[in-house]
C-alpha cells in the first residue's frame, strides 16, 4: 500500500467517525468544503504527538490514535468549543495494516463519543509522528480565553490530577495494580471536557487545559491576564488513583498534581458573583469542580499550605511559573 | 530555548504574515478564533512535508518554510479558495535560531504574498518535519472539485512542467547553470496558482493541482469525475528551463513533465462553450494555459502522439493511472 495517498489511509477511518450536516466535501479531493452557521465562530488547535517524545515507543497504537484527538479536543474544551471537524497528518515509517487499524479504531471512538468528523489528511514516510488539526465552534465573542481572569476570581480545577504523571514516572514497570492501571489510563486515554467547557462559557472569566502541569498553565493563564495567583496546594485535587499509590509524606504527592501534567483537566477562574453556579455545574454535570486558590493583583503563583505555611516547591515544571522578566 | 512553547517559536513568526480583520483571537492561547462571513464556506487542507523525504537534508530552511506553506496554498488554488489562515506544527531536532529565522522568513514573505495569516500551531522536538494546515473561503457551493469533469471537456494545465523533476533528478549535482538554477528554484519555491484558482470558479468544470505528476494526478480526477482522457502528449507544456536541458529524443523529455510531480500548477477541464473565457484569463492572469487533451467517456487515460501513434510511458509514476479495479 503506498503512503501518501490519504484517501486509501481514510478507508480505515470508513465509517469511524460520524457524518455531519455541515460538511459539504470530505475526504478525497485536494482539500475539505464546510459551512459556519451564522453567529457561530470558529475555533482551531493543532498538536503534534511524536514517538518517543509524546508516548514511548511501543504504546498501543489504539491509546496514540485517541489521545492524539484528545490532547487536541481538550484544546477545544478549554476555548469551551463544540467540535466540528478534524484533519490528520499521519507519518508513518511503513505502512503496517494492523497498526493503521488500531489507531483508527482508537481516533474513531473518541470522534463518534465527541461528534467531531474526519475530514481530510495526509500521509507520509518517516519517523511515526502524529499532528491533528481540531475545529469547534462557539456563539460569537464567547469562547473562553486564558486573559480574562481578574483578582478576587476563584481558580477551580475539574476532576483529579496528577495519576497520568504518576504513569509517567514508572511506564518502564508493569502496571501491576489497578492504582497503577489507573494511572496508566489516564496517561493514555485522557478526556477531553468538552461539556465542562461549553459550560462554562458565559460563567468562567478565563479557562486553559493542563498539559504541562496545574502551574505551568496557570502561569500561562495569569501572564495572559496580567495577574497573579495564590494557590493552596493541599486543596488542589489528587486523582483517586494517586492517593492509593503516595501519601502526603511523599513529594510526588505534590510534585505530580502540581508540575506533572497530561492530566488534560481545565483549570478555570470565575468571578464571586457567578460561583453558586459553578456547585450547580457539579451536580448537573457530574464532574468534580474544586476551589484551589484565587487570583491577585500581584506577579507569579503563591503557593500556600493549608495552614498558611508556605510552600517549597520541588518538581520538575517550577521554573515555568517565575514571573516573566 | 524551549521547544513547546508555541508563543515563543511564534516570535520568529511576528510581523512576518499579515493581520486580518476576520481573526478574533491570533497566536497565544490553547486555540485560535476567527469567523467566516456569511455567503462563504471553508476550504482546509493539510499537508507535511519530512526532512529526507519530501526535501534534500540541508535544504535551505528559507526554502522549507516557503515550500511547506505553497503546496497546502496549492491545495486551496486548487478548490478555486482565498487564503485566509494557516497553522504550523513544527518538529525540530533542536532549536537552532538560525535556522527558525530562515524558515520564518521564507514562511512568512509567501503569506504576506498570499494574504494568508499564521494564527496558531505547535511545536516539538524530534524529526524534523513541517505540517501546515490552511484555510481559505470559497463563495458558497462555488469551490471546485475533482470530480465535477465530463466526456469532451477540455484539459487545460497552468504554467509549464517538468523543471522540479529535473531539480530532483541532478539534485546531488550543483545547479551549474542558469536552466538548472531555474529548476531547481521550481523545486524548492513553487508558487502556488491562487489567482488563477479563484478565475476558474465558475469555469472550469474540475480541477486539481499537480504535485504527483501530471498523469497521477490527472487520473485522480478522472476517477473522481468517473470519467477517462485522451491526451496528447507533445502537447504538454514543457517548462522553458527544461528545453534548455533535455530534447524530445530524450525519456526526460516525456517522463519529467508527465510524471515528475513538484510542479504544483493547476490541471482543469473545460467545458467546450466556456473555452473562449479560458483564452481571455491567459491575457489578464498573465499565465499561459495550454490545451493538452479532452475528457472521454472511457476508463483511464490514452496517450498519443500529435500525429496520432500510441506513447509507450517509461516513467516511475505510471502505475498510478491505470484504471481502478
Amino acid at each position: 500500500m503506498p503512503i501518501g495517498e490519504f484517501d486509501l489511509i481514510a478507508q480505515y477511518f470508513a465509517g469511524l467517525t460520524p457524518d455531519r450536516d455541515d460538511i459539504r466535501l470530505g475526504i478525497g479531493d485536494d482539500a475539505a468544503v464546510v459551512s459556519v452557521p451564522p453567529g457561530q465562530e470558529l475555533v482551531i488547535a493543532v498538536d503534534t504527538l511524536v514517538a518517543g517524545v509524546h508516548f514511548p515507543a511501543g504504546t498501543d497504537p489504539r491509546a496514540i490514535g485517541h489521545k492524539a484527538l484528545a490532547v487536541n479536543l481538550s484544546d477545544l474544551a478549554a476555548m469551551g468549543a463544540e467540535p466540528a471537524w478534524a484533519l490528520l497528518a499521519l507519518t508513518l515509517p511503513e505502512a503496517d495494516e494492523a497498526w493503521l487499524a488500531a489507531f483508527a479504531a482508537g481516533f474513531g471512538r473518541l470522534a463518534r463519543d465527541s461528534e467531531i468528523a474526519l475530514i481530510g489528511g495526509d500521509t507520509t514516510r518517516g519517523p511515526l509522528s502524529v499532528t491533528v488539526t481540531v475545529h469547534g465552534r462557539v456563539p460569537e465573542g464567547q469562547a473562553l480565553t486564558r486573559s480574562g481572569a481578574r483578582p478576587g476570581d476563584a481558580i477551580y480545577i475539574s476532576g483529579g490530577l496528577g495519576a497520568a504523571a504518576a504513569a509517567l514516572a514508572s511506564s518502564d514497570s508493569p502496571a501491576d495494580s489497578e492504582a497503577r492501571q489507573a494511572c496508566r489510563a489516564r496517561l493514555d486515554y485522557p478526556e477531553p471536557r468538552l461539556a465542562l467547557g461549553q459550560a462554562l462559557c458565559g460563567l468562567a472569566s478565563a479557562a486553559i487545559d493542563i498539559s504541562d502541569g496545574l502551574l505551568a498553565d496557570l502561569g500561562h493563564l495569569c501572564r495572559s491576564s496580567s495577574a497573579g495567583a495564590e494557590i493552596d496546594v493541599d486543596a488542589v485535587p489528587r486523582h483517586p488513583a494517586l492517593t492509593q499509590l503516595v501519601t502526603g509524606d511523599d513529594v510526588a504527592w505534590y510534585d505530580w498534581p502540581l508540575a506533572g501534567g497530561d492530566d488534560y483537566e481545565l483549570c478555570f477562574t470565575v468571578s464571586g458573583e457567578k460561583e453558586p453556579k459553578i456547585n450547580m455545574l457539579t451536580e448537573t454535570l457530574g464532574i468534580a469542580l474544586t476551589r484551589i486558590g484565587r487570583i491577585t493583583a500581584g506577579e507569579g503563583l503563591v503557593l500556600q499550605h493549608a495552614d498558611g505555611g508556605g510552600y517549597q516547591a520541588h518538581g520538575k515544571g517550577y521554573q515555568h511559573f517565575a514571573p516573566q522578566s
